[in-house]
């Protein structure tokens, strides 16, 4: 009936999704603590900083100070974000901390590219040879793609999977153009328009025009779909999944009021676990950085494993 | 590969999980004004009050006058819930009002049994018998089986399949035993340990042995697997379900010791409606409830699409 994973792989975005969004400063030694603690969850990625303009994110001004402080684990891959190549520029003076590999990205939306990036299509897919020829000039390997807007877009509506079919093979033979191989494509659900349904129906279609491809999905749970959404990926082979502890996060960009971050990373944890698929964290120390992570942003955060607890000390008892 | 349902049924029962357990007390106005706006969003139950002892339920004090002060809707079954022979009195003499039908109700762990109603299996057994007695002495059909912690208890841990299945049958034949047909059986996840594949399984199994009945799941949120929850429903082609607007009867942000309220009503009904499932429910109406009876608390709740909105305004401006 279904085609669930052995095991998934969960790239933690919480301290660059959730501090980069935040109104209040948050001490650089507070976002430190929170990415050496998720170091010790068994999670295997986690994204700590963005190097973006600190003009834009006031948020992200000390994420040189974040990746020369926390402390480097074996086994565990930290990343950074940039948009250009200033940002990538400063992520390789980090290079003995910092795994640096190179994604390329294509939006399903003209109008949201717009106005992210203010660029048109031909623009966005002429970018991404330059990103090669840069990743390539630094000896930094592609090897992510990723399709933003690909279930629908709050400027363009619902999209058509033909497209999301059509962009996903784009981005492959631009890689393969340059040599390069993309051993992995997310898939955006950025403006929340996703159900597992649509989920089931991208995926399905993806994984027959490339059988070979892993996938990722990038939730957000802006209309409390996430979770759904991600058993519906899962259900579909996804093994690969960025997700935010306690939820953090947010998109700055998407244009309405009710914008929540990254599917929670302990609520896929506690689901993957209870349903035998395994994650590799320890969902007790992980329960423990959600609580964390609230306590450093002053306000409450979404997740729901993180108030009702998992069920293993249940299963002690009875 | 899913048998997803064509239209699911929903039973409100917002105003009554929800106002039970608020700890400031709630204008009976405002609680009509509630009932009285979800009733005409298109929902077709609403579940409005519960006949309880009031020492015990004190939120409660006030169900016959908020039973007699909403405005009857035609097409629409307002019903109330009691848990003894003294409130389902008292829910009789408001029969012009209400739809009064009969429930029986076995448990799935005998030490929540213990807990919450001081019976033993057997006890509970018997008092079915007697609640039927009750049931046909006011000329009033028993309809509705429900089994409490279905899924999984924190008293007992998990629940063999086989139990359940056992349960279900029983039910069934104390109904029968006495010429009653119950026509749908509710599958309560009370303790929120339910995760989609273990719906799948038990209600697989139940499907099984029962092909002709209907079944309906009463999911709590508690582990924010709700909504995924609910969805591994209609994939097995369940079409019945509790909610409650806003998530009312939990509450993310203040001391509910992490339990949540059922699954979210405009949450469940904007995944159904994005599907192709009806609902029969107007969702920036049912929006508008939930921005209300978040007024009404005077505190967040935990709903995401009241603050996500819908798609339909993208849909119309793309």
């Amino acid at each position: 009936m279904s085609d669930l994973p052995k095991s998934v792989y969960l790239n933690e975005e919480g301290p660059r999704e959730g501090f980069q969004i935040e109104a209040a400063v948050i001490p650089t030694a507070r976002k430190i603590e929170l990415v050496d603690r998720l170091a010790r969850t068994g999670l295997k990625h986690i994204q700590v900083a963005s190097f973006v303009n600190p003009k834009a994110v006031p948020g992200m001004a000390d994420a040189d100070d974040v990746v020369e402080g926390f402390r480097p684990v074996p086994g565990v891959d930290f990343t950074a974000l940039w948009l250009n190549q200033q940002g990538f520029e400063r992520a390789l003076t980090h290079r003995d901390r910092l795994s640096i590999n190179g994604s390329l990205n294509l939006y399903e939306s003209n109008a949201f590219l717009k106005r992210n990036q203010n660029r048109v299509a031909d623009q966005q897919r002429a970018a991404q040879h330059e990103l090669i020829a840069m990743y390539q000039a630094a000896g930094v390997k592609v090897h992510r793609g990723f399709i933003t807007a690909a279930f629908g877009c709050n400027f363009e509506g619902d999209i058509p999977v033909e497209r999301v079919i059509r962009l996903v093979g784009d981005l492959l033979e631009i890689a393969a153009g340059h040599g390069e191989t993309i051993d992995h494509m997310g898939l955006g659900d950025t403006m929340a328009w996703a159900t597992p349904e649509r989920i089931k129906r991208v995926v399905g279609a993806i994984r027959e025009a490339h059988p070979d491809l892993d996938l990722l999905l990038h939730l957000h749970d802006t209309r409390g779909l996430g979770i759904a959404n991600a058993y519906a990926g899962l259900e579909m082979g996804v093994r690969m999944f960025d997700t935010a502890v306690a939820g953090l996060g947010g998109c700055p960009f998407a244009g309405h009021g009710g914008a929540a971050g990254n599917v929670c990373t302990e609520d896929l944890v506690f689901m993957c676990e209870e349903m035998g698929i395994e994650t590799g964290v320890d969902l007790d120390a992980l329960i423990d950085c959600a609580l964390l992570a609230e306590k450093i942003v002053g306000h409450p955060l979404p997740g729901s494993v993180m108030r009702g607890g998992g069920l293993k000390r249940f299963r002690v008892a009875s």
